[in-house]
C-alpha cells in the first residue's frame, strides 16, 4: 500500500457507538466518510494514501470511544473552509461525532500566516504600554442613530475603554448606515483620545453583502479605523482569512453561530470550542476571540474556557498568540476575580453591564481602573 | 413607542424552558438577545423599533414553548450572513432554541435573486426534455489522478448520468489539482456526450482559498463548465450568493457541516433543515440542494425530507424553485420507490452505490433507465 501523503492531521474524535458496534469499526467508517466516501475495498490502490487511517482507538465512557484518525492535510491545502469540511463536513450529519483535539503538523501551520497583530500588536494599536489586561466596551443597541452610537462610543473612550466594538448585530441598518456610522464613531473616539491623551480603538462590525467587502474595508481605511469585528462562522473562515491577510485591520472575532458546533448540553457532538474558536479562528488570522465566559448569559464550561485561552495564547507553530475575550454578560464587579483567573493577556468585553449604570463614562472608568492598577 | 420598521421577519422558535421560567419571559429574553443585546428597559425609545417583539407564545410539549418573534429584517438588508446572525447568532450559544419556521415578507425576498437557473433552467443545461427526474453521479474517490477521475466521469456520462459532480472532498489535492482536473473531466464529459448524443453536465467542486475564487470561476468558464458544487456552510452563505449572482454557473449545494444545525438527536436545538437547506440555500441562489435522505448513511427524519422538498420547490416570492437532491448512501434499487415518493422534480444523487457494481457505466445506465421510463 503506498505511503500516506505528508503531512497528516492527527485528529482525535469522540465517537458514540451504536448497539453492538465496536470503536474500531465506527472509527473506520468515519475515516472513510471524511475522505473517500467509499468503503475501503472500493478504493483503488492509487487512492489509498488519501484514505483516512485509524491510528488508535480507546474506549471512553460507556458507549463511546476515542479514536485518533490520520487525515491527509493536502486535501485542504491552505484552505480553511475545506479543512473544516475534511475535519467535520459529513461527520456533522451523523450523531455522536466530536472533534476533541488536533495535532497540527508544522507544514500545515506554515500555510497560514495567522494573526497579523496578535496580543502584542493589538496592545500596541490600542496604545497600551506594559502587560495589562484590556477593556472592551460595546456600542449598542441596534436602532440608535450613528450620532447616538457615536456619543456612546465617546463616553466609553473617555472612560478608558481600550477597544470599543460595534454590536455584531449592527451592520448596515437604516438607523446607522455603515459608511456614516464608522465615520461618526471613529471621529468620536478620536475626540475622546484628544481630550484624554488616550488611544482607544474603535472596532466596527465588518459585515454586509459579500460584493461590498472591498469597499467597506476601503471605507474603514478612509476614516482611519485600524481594527474590525468579524463573525467567522457567518462570513466563512476563508473570507475572514482573506480579510486578515489583505486588509491591514486587526480582527476581533465574534462567536455568532458557534454554539451550533458545541452546545453545552451535547458534549458528544460537534467541535470542541478550543479547536473551533481557538485553533481554527487563530489560523484564520483573528487577533482576539470573543467567547461566552461562564457565569453570564450563556452556558460555557469553565474547563473549556481555560482550554480556549490556552489554545489562543499558547504555542501554535509560528502563529502569533491571540487574546481571549471573555464576554456574554460579565458583570463589572466580577472583573477583579476574572483578572486573577485569566491573567493580563486578556481583553474583558463588558457590554450591557455598563449600560445598566447611570453614567456610562464613569462606569467604564471604574472597570478600567481595576485593569490599570499595579498588581498588588 | 415608535412603529416597528417594516419589513418584519416573523420567526417561530421552539424554546426549551428553564425551571419555573414562563414561555413569555424566555421569548422576551430571546427577542432581546437577537436584537438589542440589552434588557428592554435599557433600550432608548428611538431604538425600540428595532427591538425584537414577542407576538405570541403557546406551550408545546412539556417544558417547551413555541414563540413567534418579530425581527427587524432591515438589520440584515440583502445580507444572508447577517440574516443568519439575526435569526440564530447568539441564540446558538444558549441551549434549547430552534428556528422552526419563518414568514418571509415580499420586501425581503425581493432583496435576493435566488436560483439563476432553478429546476427548469438546470434541466435545460443538462439537456433534459420533458419533466423527468435526473440522475447525478459522483467522481470519486479523493486520491485518484485527474485522468482516473475523468475516466470515471466518462463512464458515468456514457451510462446516462445527467449530472456528474466532484466529491465535495476533492478540491485541489496534489493528486488531481483543480485546474487540471476540471479540464480533464470536462473533456471526458464532452467525449461521452459526442459519443452518445447526450448532454451530461460535469459539476466540479468550487472550493479552495478565497483569494482564488475569481480565478477558479474563470478557469471553469475557460474549459466550458456550466455548473459547480459549493458547500454554503463552509464557504459562507454570502460568498455563495455572490457566486450565484456573478458567475453564470448553476449551483449544486452540498450540506457539509449542516448537521451542526439540526442533529437528528437534538430536535430542540438549531435551525430546522427545511429552513437552513431549504429557504436559506434557495435565497443564496442554489439551484439544487443535496441532503441526506433517510435510509442511507445519515439519519434524517422522513417528515423533514418532505418539508425540505416543499421548501425548495414550493412558492417563495419570485424565487425560482430548486431541485431537492436526495443522497447519502442511496442504493440503486431504492430509486423506483423514491421516485414515487419524491416525484419528477428531483435529482437522485447515487454516489458510492454505483461503484459497488462491477461495471460503472452499466450500473449507471440501469438507474438512468428507471428515470427515463415513461410513467406507467
Amino acid at each position: 500500500m503506498p505511503a500516506h501523503p505528508a503531512p497528516l492531521l492527527l485528529v482525535r474524535y469522540r465517537l458514540a457507538l451504536g448497539d453492538g458496534e465496536s470503536g474500531e469499526s465506527r472509527a473506520l467508517r468515519l475515516a472513510c466518510e471524511q475522505t473517500s466516501e467509499l468503503s475501503p475495498d472500493l478504493v483503488p490502490a492509487s487512492a489509498q494514501p488519501f484514505l483516512g487511517r485509524v491510528l488508535s482507538v480507546e474506549s471512553a465512557e460507556s458507549g463511546a470511544a476515542l479514536a485518533t484518525i490520520a487525515l491527509p492535510a493536502e486535501a485542504a491545502r491552505g484552505d480553511l473552509a475545506q479543512l473544516l469540511v475534511l475535519l467535520y463536513g459529513n461527520a456533522s450529519l451523523q450523531p455522536g461525532v466530536r472533534v476533541e483535539s488536533i495535532e497540527w503538523p508544522a507544514e500545515v501551520l506554515a500555510q497560514y500566516p495567522g494573526p497579523a497583530f496578535g496580543i502584542s500588536g493589538l496592545r500596541e494599536l490600542a496604545g497600551v504600554r506594559g502587560r495589562r489586561a484590556l477593556l472592551c466596551g460595546a456600542a449598542k443597541p441596534l436602532g440608535l442613530s450613528s450620532s447616538q452610537l457615536a456619543d456612546r462610543v465617546e463616553a466609553l473612550a473617555r472612560g478608558g475603554a481600550d477597544l470599543i466594538k460595534d454590536d455584531h448585530g449592527i451592520s448596515n441598518p437604516p438607523s446607522s448606515p455603515f459608511a456614516e456610522r464608522v465615520a461618526r464613531c471613529q471621529e468620536a473616539v478620536h475626540r475622546a483620545n484628544q481630550a484624554t491623551g488616550g488611544s482607544s480603538l474603535y472596532v466596527p462590525n465588518l459585515a454586509g453583502p459579500a460584493a461590498g467587502w472591498a469597499g467597506r474595508i476601503e471605507r474603514l481605511r478612509e476614516v482611519g479605523c485600524r481594527a474590525a469585528l468579524v463573525a467567522p462562522l457567518a462570513l466563512g473562515l476563508e473570507s475572514v482569512r482573506e480579510i486578515a491577510a489583505s486588509s491591514s485591520l486587526a480582527l476581533l472575532a465574534h462567536p455568532a453561530l458557534a454554539g451550533s458546533f458545541f452546545a453545552a448540553d451535547r458534549p458528544s457532538q460537534g467541535i470542541a470550542p478550543e479547536i473551533l474558536l481557538g485553533d481554527l479562528f487563530r489560523l484564520a488570522g483573528c487577533d482576539a476571540v470573543i467567547y461566552p465566559h461562564q457565569g453570564g448569559r450563556f452556558p460555557f464550561p469553565a474547563a473549556r474556557s481555560a482550554a480556549l485561552s490556552e489554545h489562543l495564547r499558547g504555542p501554535l507553530g509560528h502563529l502569533r498568540p491571540a487574546f481571549p475575550v471573555p464576554a456574554g454578560g460579565i458583570a463589572s464587579e466580577r472583573v477583579p476575580a476574572l483578572l486573577q483567573e485569566l491573567g493580563p493577556d486578556t481583553i474583558f468585553l463588558i457590554g450591557s453591564a455598563l449600560y445598566g449604570e447611570p453614567d456610562l463614562e464613569r462606569a467604564t472608568a471604574q472597570v478600567a481602573a481595576v485593569l490599570r492598577e499595579k498588581p498588588r
